[in-house]
């Protein structure tokens, strides 16, 4: 990364990091190795120790919202802990440990140790629907119960007979927790970028988006911002209400954000809109996606999916889309345990990573200016802006679009959309006519 | 149809007339068959007889206008009455009789018992541009004139010589006729479903329109209904004209409506849009083509066609489209004796009706309703709403679509057009929501 | 062209000038042929004696803006007038003679009178980045050198050696100089068309648009119209700039205009819209281009091109686009000795010249009317309107589209695109409508 104030006296824009991609995109990659293991829940010893990792990378205070408290309509579960989860076949094999792999206890299990057939074990044995070598990815939040999950094909070699069974978890009053980083920049509006902490070994969905986070949040943290950046870490659903509930004074000034996850694997980026459709981080990725120019997709919002589904809700309707690769349930790995460190790449990470870079340099650079020369064209050539009479050059072409249309009504996002120039090419332009006192402040 | 109020305390809606469709087919064609012979024009006993027979399905309310009312630019014209109209060969054969076809004599001729050669009576002969064997429909309102309408290849079997020539028919002062239907709903605004009167022996254009209406309205008037729902049967464009005229102080609580013809053919389902294109009328349209499946087509509204140029006209502007199978004129059949019982089939007449069941039940069941948990999702497992943790049927969609844009802002319409959920889904789902209060009006 | 006041008593529309575009084509020819061989640049007597001629075909009122005086953000530079320019070869063969064509000599070339060897003329030689045998259209005016352009041929001919150069100008305090021509009408308001007077013998860029001027405002000037139209010569950029800098009164009063130049290629229309976009004028030219019924383009608005940068820059946003042939420097010989009068040709005038008659026309015939019979259908059998009973023409379709949605809210052009109808259709029917007085002005 360039330094802040680099040489010519310019200032280091976000825009830079997309230089400083391949390098994160390896420093995601490790972090996501180290969180990859912990067995991790809507709450629980696993989310902390994961804090605690991240914290490493970027400062983050952790907060703890106790069991019971009511946040909007709903109310803070039970914390969960599991310290070893294993079934032993009649002549005393461990067919099944959770040191294994944290996908094999039924998420939010309540404690067993029992001697059963395998006849009635079966009713608590969950398999893959599909494949029948993988570990699918279960939980029963909302619904006491115990089991484990397994490959088909361990299942299918089980001898009938009595079996030893262990969860060694506790369910009691305790507290969830999420984690915030806040870089303050020179305004105190806002962007909220959020990830859900609650999936176990899932390596796309979502400790690509945890670790993501950490990692976009230290770039960031070296440069002078003029939005202030609150990164956000909590459990799917109940962290983001939560967070809500405790934090509704701060709504007005989070002038928008975007909800990551599923940064590593193999498919191109896709934009889930916001519930406003045209908020200017809506405006902002979609040209984003175009002026990197390779394949993507933009979507409009829909209540379903992830996270956004709470920053969208009517009630609290912040400018937040939700900006990945493939989205969670659409790539044929996920929820299980194909969902591995074999599925997240470091190159697509740090494609992912310049495409953040790029989204919150347009969120900095963008703004409406006023042409203080609006009758006719400015003689552009005696303030050495014309490189030659003639000519003609994108260059060019970006000044006289940003000069035409700053007129206080369009933003620099609506003259690159306008234009179909880049825009950092019209972002540059701004810069260029703002030192030569051409524009000012709309 | 199921009874009214249904077992579990639900309502019947005319949605569940659809599968009543087949029935109500059957009636309309039955109807249509005792319609077709009479001899109907703008005016004349024959429409009367017309009105005694709908008058049996639905109860009706007739009204006459009489000769020279000024109704806005226009005047009420003459009564026709035809009671013979024959013509008789040189040799005495009966060549052309009424009793045959009503479409034998030219609408509104003059009286006339003469005997003159063929070559003379050529100028009132009227066959059809395209087919030799069918009789035309021809009429001649405001131009006075006597005629006979018959096939080419009759004409061109006629021998020269002296022919007999008979109309007895009467155009005197007398009234024009109109009937309504009029069903009181909870609400004093109405929707208004017209259809024209005056057309003969043509089952398809219109005789079709004018059993549908009274069949649709046998079943509506069984059920408790949000609207008030008024059917007009009067005679083309002098029809609506006059009601329109007599009942200005009713229009503004005409929510909107439909102009019903052409019901038995066997083309799709066309909708021509009100002159407003947006209004409720024509989403609900939309949504009834869209959840229906079946080929489909809707058209802009143009000031040209049927009686919705009178609805339709600037300084009334209802919220009227017309939605057909294929429009007057557009099917060979049209305006002539081709369009006749063989052409309207009881399928395609259920199929019709299922589609304006549908439209009724949209109007009836659309709404605005504001979410009373509007900050985060509510949590619908608690109140039985989710059928399991995770899921994810169209259901759920429903209830997560009609809360997430319950803001006072959309209405049902709206969230079905956006989720391209069926309106149904989204009406049920605002049913369920509003049980456990999580909707109110908004 | 047809007398003003026709026989019948209607008025000579612009329309009706598209019958005598054949005729105004060949005028323009002439005048271009005429105008061709002056040396023209954005100053000087080359541009005088072009306002002569354009003089003799219409009245036009010079005005001169001394060098220095301030223009906005421009200062108008000095006058240029060249009186010879040529290069002796070392055998004393004049190689190069601004009496073959204007082209050799580098527009605003300072005076030189040296001899110097071909190496170091070479600097001061330019040619055609293409095609070697083609003269160059090259200037310097914002920065002060000499030159000459020459065929890349002839070039590489030139034996070494030690050559005479002359360049016999003048670079002084002077003026620029343009010309308006004004025609009154009924209103106040004005349409102005304006074109560039500033190219030496470049036939198509842009003397077409010089003698396309003169012409059209001839035809014009013998019919009564309803607005003002102010037509205006000037050199580009500078002289819009100048005009608009000393006319800043006159601005509200311009309801629209034209920016005409390149009317004589063989490309089809082309239309820029203005920067407002949907502005009367773009919203006229729009249906000329379509009720023409010719293969043509319709451009959103860029702040490249032509002097539409000035009149459309933030601060004056005049509702002026750009209506040509194929736009400058999208055709091969743009810039070069090509441009000449074999590439402008007398038919493509006449039809550049029937386009902007249908322009001028529907601008001059549109508006907003209210229907004084709103409710219902007016009957216009009474009124002689309507042919026969029955029918459907276009012509009565007009009648039907022009009182449905004369309600005061939508224009003649809005009925002309939504009905696809033909404008002169539409603005024919609501002159039948005035006559009987179903429509009154809005």
């Amino acid at each position: 990364m360039k330094a802040v104030i680099l040489a010519g006296g310019s200032v280091a824009v976000p825009g830079d990091l997309v230089s400083d991609a391949a390098q994160a995109g390896d420093e995601i990659y490790r972090l996501i190795e180290e969180l990859y293991p912990l067995c991790r829940s809507i709450s629980g010893d696993g989310v902390r120790e994961t804090f605690e990792l991240v914290n490493r990378v970027v400062p983050v205070r952790r907060t703890e919202v106790p069991t019971g408290t009511e946040v909007f309509d709903w109310v803070v579960p039970r914390e969960w802990n599991v310290r070893e989860a294993w079934i032993d076949a009649p002549d005393g094999t461990r067919v099944v440990d959770l040191r294994d792999s944290c996908l094999h206890v039924l998420g939010y299990s309540t404690p067993i140790r029992a001697r059963m057939p395998l006849s009635e074990l079966r009713e608590h044995l969950f398999v893959h629907p599909d494949d029948a070598d993988l570990i699918p990815f279960r939980t029963s939040y909302y619904h006491e119960n115990w089991g484990f999950c397994l490959a088909r094909s361990t299942l299918d070699a089980l001898p009938e007979g009595e079996y030893d069974v262990c969860i060694d978890s506790t369910l009691a009053d305790g507290s969830i927790t999420y984690a915030e980083a806040f870089l303050p920049g020179s305004s105190e509006e806002e962007i909220l970028i959020s990830t859900y902490s609650c999936h176990p070994s899932l390596a796309n969905e979502n400790v690509s988006g945890i670790a993501f986070l950490a990692v976009l949040g230290k770039y960031l943290s070296t440069m002078r911002l003029r939005y202030s950046y609150r990164f956000l870490w909590s459990p799917g659903s109940i962290g983001p209400i939560s967070w809500l509930a405790r934090n509704e004074q701060l709504l007005p000034s989070i002038r928008g954000g975007l909800v990551a996850t599923c940064l590593g694997d193999r498919g191109h980026m896709t934009y889930k809109q916001s519930r406003r459709g045209d908020a200017e981080i809506d405006r902002a990725v979609a040209i984003a996606l175009r002026d990197a120019g390779a394949e993507h997709e933009v979507r409009p919002f829909v209540p379903l999916g992830g996270d956004e589904r709470q920053f969208c809700s009517p009630g609290i309707n912040l400018a937040m889309g939700a900006l990945s690769r493939t989205p969670a349930d659409e790539f044929p790995e996920y929820h299980s345990s194909a969902d591995n460190l074999e599925l997240v790449r470091p190159d697509r990470l740090a494609d992912s990573f310049a495409m953040y870079a790029r989204v919150i340099d347009i969120v900095e650079r963008n703004g409406r200016w006023r042409n203080t020369n609006p009758k006719g064209e400015p003689q552009l050539g005696k303030r050495g802006l014309y490189r030659n009479v003639g000519g003609g050059s994108s260059q060019e072409a970006a000044l006289l679009w940003v000069l035409n249309l700053s007129d206080g009504d369009h933003d620099l996002l609506t003259i690159a959309e306008r234009s179909n120039l880049e825009f950092t090419e019209i972002a540059g332009a701004a810069d260029r006519l703002r030192e030569c006192d051409l524009l000012v402040p709309a």
